[in-house]
């Protein structure tokens, strides 16, 4: 999507050819930059501190951080260390392990020569894969909005999401975001409700970000208003992203996406969920008992990051010092909450009869 | 409650008799400060900036309100005027109104040589009242924690609340939090889940705090992690506060309380909200559609204040500029999504027949 009128992707090989460049998410809103990652240990900082995140380009970022181990060095030790160094920086994301198996598969049988084209070339791929997958999702979920903005002529159609499954979080496009930008290229008229998303706050900071970036009308919100403007029909429809759908269709995704499928269960609101077919794991069945939720550090509930009114940016302490703090990363909405899976394939129930009809391919 | 291991309260009569004394509470957890009331002006500005909140401690406030200008100036006209400036402060408050009504009875029919005295009498029987109306509800709500702590030998009670419905919203004791101090007091484990409460933040800082002072275990979380405790059975009952019920037992209350109280029926939570009658509006139904929704600052949600490492107070913005912001204040939970009110004459069931029974001195 655009960054200051110019179309940009989220992660890219520099001119030279070998460095990976990519955006540091951690400065944003506030500042811009980007940074250069020139070996695999480089990428897994970049993913353990989240300046890289979202499942997706998590995914490329990995496959790009298995090139850069094989121009380090093209062994078949040197490759599975980097293998095991780069699956350990986020344990929840499924995209993150298939691709580093897909970069795998296509090294091993090759010769340590070959290793380090094919590896760049893979990762390209993965990267490319990427940006079409998500145009695809996007014009699946684009006909949702059509068929809401048809109900409502002259109005904008009113999209809530959570945490940020946008463009950043991806190689293009976004996952949640991606029909929500084909609308607005469209000139649909669009208004996307943006939830804060504590304790990162990615919705204010990031999907808010690009979101304005390209032009699209937001509100950012606190996570506890979503329910409210539900209750009022100011909510159309709710488009999230997740980090792993199970066989059977439950959602995993930021902590606080159950509360939102709630409260559109209740007021009748469509909900739906964004994602790569990558993101699928068939090997889990029951989301909230199977799936492992991260514990991340107590610092993000603690501490607020921002820019003062001088320009300067500081972190605060905003819990009184001594109280325990609890910072999990993740929940998982059942898949009876949920209205459809916006796939690259099409919009599909979210049950383990659709999923294994869409993507016979992996459910065997 | 205890502030420093000495037992205090929020809102009193200075050594003067004349000025009322209370607490900055916009400065806490980093701070504690008191501040003077010298006039009716003083206590609106205290309301209207929030550094005196909470539906009962609002009430409390008010009333010394009219305390103070019937001290300035005792006449009919005058006390018109400070009735006026105070009922606008904060327009969802009911006992606001309850209180200033209260003492606008009994200062009408009374010479102007009597109406302070009156005034200051009548403000103390309020706060008094409070006390003694929370202490109440924290028996009643006691046996609550005393019966799921019966099925648990040895293990710690988990209460989850949100927002703060503590003693710093009231005189003494608070509402929610009234069952847990009773419980805590009485050497039962309790451990309360202190919702962070965004925008404003009254968990973390407030409620966090409090329970600190008191010496109870607490776990700061996210707004978005309670439905993801529920599923896992790491919350026994959620106990909230209310600014409004309706006679039809719906509950408005600080924005995302409707969310968790969705989980809480989604998980077989009991929940529980806890009141002083006065805060009950039988000239209201339904609360979805009948009460209005404050909107506040959009301040409040793109920055947060808290403590620099070094120790300053500093305020830094969390949105992007140019992106809009939206801020409810209040949400309304249905009564239908409630396990009971806990109220100091019982706990009883969130619907008209029980509320009128309850009170029918009220509901007539």
């Amino acid at each position: 999507m655009k960054v200051d009128g110019k179309h940009t992707r989220t992660i890219w090989v520099e001119a030279d050819g070998k460095t990976v460049g990519t955006i540091d998410q951690t400065l944003l809103p506030h500042r811009y930059a980007t940074i250069r990652l020139d070996t695999a240990e480089d990428a897994a900082r970049a993913i353990k501190t989240m300046q890289v995140r979202g499942a997706p380009l998590i995914g490329a970022a990995a496959a790009y951080g298995m090139a850069l181990a094989a121009r380090q060095d093209a062994s078949d030790a040197a490759l599975e260390r980097a293998y095991a160094l780069l699956i350990a920086t986020r344990p929840t994301a499924i995209n993150l392990k298939w691709a580093l198996d897909e970069m795998m598969a296509s090294l091993r049988n090759r010769s340590r020569d070959e290793r380090v084209v094919a590896a760049y070339r893979r990762a390209a791929e993965i990267a490319d894969e990427d940006v079409e997958i998500n145009a695809a999702i996007g014009r699946h979920g684009l006909k949702l909005i059509e068929d809401i903005a048809a109900k409502k002529p002259g109005e904008p159609v009113n999209v809530l999401t959570h945490c940020n499954a946008g463009w950043l979080a991806t190689v293009d496009w976004g996952t949640a975001t991606s029909p929500i930008y084909q609308a607005h290229n469209k000139g649909l008229p669009v208004h996307v409700w943006v939830d804060e998303t504590r304790p990162r706050n990615q919705g204010a900071s990031l999907t808010a970000w690009e979101l304005g970036q390209h032009g699209v009308a937001h509100t950012v919100i606190p996570d506890n208003t979503g329910g409210h403007l539900m209750q009022h029909r100011q909510v159309d429809i709710a488009i999230v992203g997740t980090d792993r759908v199970t066989a059977q269709g439950d959602v995993a995704n930021k902590i606080g996406t159950y509360l939102k499928a709630l409260a559109a269960k209740d007021n009748n609101v469509p909900f739906y969920v964004a994602l790569p077919s990558p993101t699928i794991d068939f090997t889990v069945m029951d989301g909230v008992t199977e799936i492992p939720i991260e514990q991340r550090s107590a610092d993000e509930v603690t501490t607020m990051t921002g820019r003062t009114a001088d320009g300067r940016i500081e972190s605060v302490r905003i819990v009184p010092d001594g109280s325990n703090v609890a910072n999990y990363g993740f929940d998982v909405t059942p898949a009876r909450l949920i209205t459809g899976l916006i796939t690259e394939r099409g919009v599909i129930a979210a049950t383990r009869e659709a999923l294994a009809q869409a993507f016979p391919e992996r459910a065997a």
